[in-house]
């Protein structure tokens, strides 16, 4: 070992050891009769001390040729520190050094090695290899590490079983885009990587597993949206004689487990809300219930005066944005525009502000009386002080829009806290959902959830109001698990089928095996799966996954550093029986 | 929960109890007035019992339409049973039936349920799912799961990070055939799967993460051989500011607690042994030390005699196989043939019985006279009894061959003991070896194993002598880890890459982005990787692989059950820019 301690370890009970340090120059003060250097390792940053009087002369122009991250290990005796630094662990002491080795130079990084550094996302990425030596990201690293074994002793103590499910696996069409992968040995033919262990949880349940979890890596070839990884890291479980219920109770104590034991947050009982409920109340199905300004539904109160825009719209809808009866009329303008932009796409706002004095102002105050506005604060619960926005139109479309509005206004007030954690499930998924490009029914989450009882009927009269036994668990307005029972018996799966528009071939193509194995006594069962960069991003309260992963790829899906993908020579491709097809 | 208890859990203490068990149906024993059914799930099983005294006729009705793999759920009350099975905890009871609800019905399994099933691998492989049900392979996979929790506490508490490497990452043509994967956004490139996460950990190195450790997938596209996978699964690791003696004491360590936590078993400090010295004693870089038959080199006591294949033969090495003095003259003639088989391929076996009289008798007692056979038997430490089998000819070959017979012998007599456990470091490895097909040296571990300092001058005047800091752990007899201490300065990187004849442009190339994080004050470090399929195996008391894998792929590597690899259609090559080069 290069050391007997760490960087982070050493304090006042240590003064007076010899002790050997080994770490990366962080930082030196050169005084000429006195060098400092600060040394750092995972763990920490010690002060190291060469002084005039008391180290050897050589010593001291050794210690000069030091330069930023260089690699180094020092022998000597931990005193006690003149100005001492309160704010780190080990700020009490200093090493004054005896023996100093340079076990490796450094070129100078091409960025500062900081908490706070000079460098710009792409040289990070470039060098990503000196960001994870800066505290923010080799934290987060860390932090992953952390979530990662309290979901794995959770689970194991509820008696799951970890099962390494294959990378290699088969094509489908069906969903996203997947990743494949030539094989050599079967010309012509290729795997795919898997968009989610999805068939192979199942057939662990058919298998009798009973409960099984497993933290793995999926793959899905889309275009890029901001945030998203072509590679990601999922938590997938499912049980076996289950019921919806007994999942979220199992997986709610997860969340509450990590929580607890990560944040060092206690939550109670996780609210639930179905689907409409928050559709109709933060036009979202992951709203971010930290904070209110929930949506009042202004139709039966808009639409008896002759404004026509309103009298038109299908959705006349207005949240209160606390303290806004305040803002200037500048600041209400930049409001109206910016939703107004089209990431956000309304076609205006409609405002009133409830004054402090209990006085209307409104936009509209040529269609609208104190009386009427009244009712919208009634709706709306705004209180004295608050601006009421409203925006009106279809209902789908309208309600996305405020709810952009609201999390915007919830930004700017500061009201979405890091270190405050409120979960909710959203349950009661509709089954379907209609889909204009190819004029039919999707499945919402996938081909095997299962629908509600009670709603079957509806399937051939009214099939986007069929409900699923599908769940979200969401955490401060972000998705972070998923999952439903699943359809356990032939004929409810092959009437699915029908619904989803497979013919039996092409269900049989695409499912055959898993189709065979329900044949062999399936079990009831059902799962949830969690996005765990996102998760962890979120307990960390972050919004960002990037800095969690310790090699993200850009947005047009390369590594920057490693430079992938990259070409392959001739004698590979046609190992491979493949031809470029560029044209 | 369709249960209240599982199918492992009831016993005597339950007696009188009204419970809820589902499970699938095992066994069904039909007397007409009476009804046997054994219920299984993961964690045992349960014997119900319908009876047409105590039960509805309905009820009985029902109990025979029962079939085999049926999923059922029953209520009914936990009774003493009348004939006790001590083998099985829930032996003492069974379970009156009052409620049966059929949750899914079950085609006839292709082959048979069983601890012993009628199955061949073939058809279990294409109904794995069904296979996975079996005690035998359900047991492995729970087995397999308590072993990698038993590998991320141990590492966790020592300090270890597990970090997640891409997957998505960059082809080089060194070392075995990569795996590739298309990349649709980037036309005509193509990310290749990791082999291994060698680079990505020494980058973790460069990076400050100090102590790293992955369970992780990796891929190989070679031809497969029996027993090993396309895919399979690796305890990666890497420790900075370490040599040697750290690594062999960290994971010592680990092996140790699994060990004792996985198979309760303690271990003393484990023997270490040189390459050179394994090579000597048993002609083999794994050996088991389970058992004696150690190589006794002949050449002294064989070379002052007429016996001209001895005499110009590099070596003559013999082992004592105890007990052997007694094999007939047609049992030593099948072993000669067996070592003549071209598995084997020796060219002749001289056998010398040294028997309980004292007295010798040999094939060559033409050339060799009693004293002669006792120094071969000093030489082999043959005791009375023993049966002395000599090969002789080239080096490396006659070690290899009568390492083999050394371990057939050992199987044969049953010294090899599925829970004897003797682990063993082999150390000291050579840092080159010499490739006939090439006509240069490689490197044995890879090129990034530092040289023993002593042995750097040897590396221009006798490259094959030079030894590495580089280090197997082997359980016996399997190599269930390895490993090196990394070079981490740039002057003995860029002199090993001339040794093994790459140029500068070619390791810029291939290891372009390392160098360069090499540049930024890269740490001491090395590592170590265990084979996890293989561990567990071993550990488990078994040497094939395959039931420790889910769901693992044939020696062609394909996966029968999901029938992968499949061909893609026309559009999906297209978008991927390529086209089938087949004749």
């Amino acid at each position: 070992m290069y050391r007997s301690h760490t960087c982070g370890e050493l304090n006042s009970s240590a003064i007076g050891n010899q002790i050997t340090l080994s770490g990366w120059v962080q930082k030196i003060r050169n005084k000429g009769f006195m060098i400092w250097v600060d040394l750092r390792d995972r763990y920490g940053i010690t002060q190291l001390i060469f002084d005039e009087e008391r180290s050897s002369e050589e010593l001291m122009q050794k210690a000069a040729t030091l330069g930023r991250e260089f690699v180094i290990q020092v022998k000597g005796e931990v005193i006690e520190r003149e100005s001492k630094n309160p704010n780190i662990p080990t700020g009490e002491i200093e090493v004054l050094v005896n023996e100093l080795s340079i076990l490796n130079t450094s070129l100078t990084p091409p960025f500062t090695i900081e908490n706070k550094t000079d460098g710009g996302e792409d040289l990070r990425m470039k060098y990503r290899y000196l960001d994870i030596r800066r505290n923010p990201v080799k934290d987060k690293l860390v932090f992953r590490h952390k979530v990662g074994m309290q979901v794995r002793n959770y689970l194991s103590n509820e008696g799951f079983i970890e099962v390494e499910t294959p990378y290699l696996i088969k094509s489908t069409p069906e969903g996203a885009r997947d990743f494949v992968v030539p094989s050599r040995m079967n010309e012509g033919q290729f795997y795919a990587l898997p968009q989610s262990p999805q068939t192979f949880k199942q057939l662990l349940m058919v298998g009798g597993m009973d409960k099984y979890f497993q933290i793995v890596k999926c793959f899905r070839d889309e275009d890029l949206r901001a945030d998203r990884q072509p590679e990601f890291t999922q938590i997938d479980c499912e049980m076996a004689f289950v019921e919806q219920e007994d999942i979220l109770s199992i997986f709610e104590g997860l969340t509450k487990h990590l929580l607890k034991e990560v944040n060092g947050v206690e939550v109670d009982k996780f609210p639930r809300m179905t689907y409409e409920d928050a559709m109709k109340k933060y036009g979202n199905d992951k709203p971010d219930i930290r904070f209110g300004m929930e949506f009042g539904e202004l139709n039966e109160v808009t639409k008896h005066k002759d404004f026509k825009i309103f009298n038109e719209a299908e959705l006349v809808v207005g949240i209160a944005v606390p303290g806004g009866a305040s803002y200037s009329r500048k600041e209400i303008d930049k409001l109206v525009d910016w939703v107004k932009r089209p990431q956000v796409g309304a076609l205006g706002m409609v405002y009133a502000k409830y004054n402090e004095d209990g006085s209307f102002k409104s936009s509209v105050d040529k269609f609208y009386d104190e009386e009427d506005l009244a009712q919208w604060a009634e709706k709306t619960n705004a209180k004295l002080g608050d601006l009421i926005c409203v925006l009106s139109g279809d209902t789908n479309k309208v309600r996305a829009q405020l709810s952009t509005l609201r999390m915007e206004m919830a930004e700017r007030l500061g009201l979405r806290k890091a270190d405050d954690f409120a979960p909710l499930w959203v349950i009661d998924f509709p089954l379907l959902e209609w889909d204009e490009e190819t004029e039919r029914y999707h499945a919402m989450h996938h081909p095997f959830t299962s629908p509600k009882i009670e709603d079957i009927p509806l399937l051939e009269s009214d099939p986007g109001k069929v409900r699923a036994n599908a769940y979200d668990l969401v955490l401060n307005g972000n998705e972070i698990g998923g999952g439903s029972i699943r359809i356990h018996d032939k004929e409810t799966q092959s009437k699915m089928f029908t619904h989803l528009g497979f013919t039996k071939e092409e269900a049989k193509e695409q499912f055959g095996f898993l189709m065979n194995a329900f044949e062999y006594g399936a079990p009831p069962h059902g799962g949830i799966a969690f996005g765990f960069d996102r998760l962890t991003a979120i307990l960390g309260g972050q919004e960002t996954i990037r800095d969690f992963i310790a090699f993200p790829k850009n947005n047009a899906g390369r590594d920057v550093m490693i430079d992938a993908p990259s070409k392959l020579d001739e004698e590979q491709l046609k190992e491979l029986s493949l031809k470029l097809n560029i044209e």
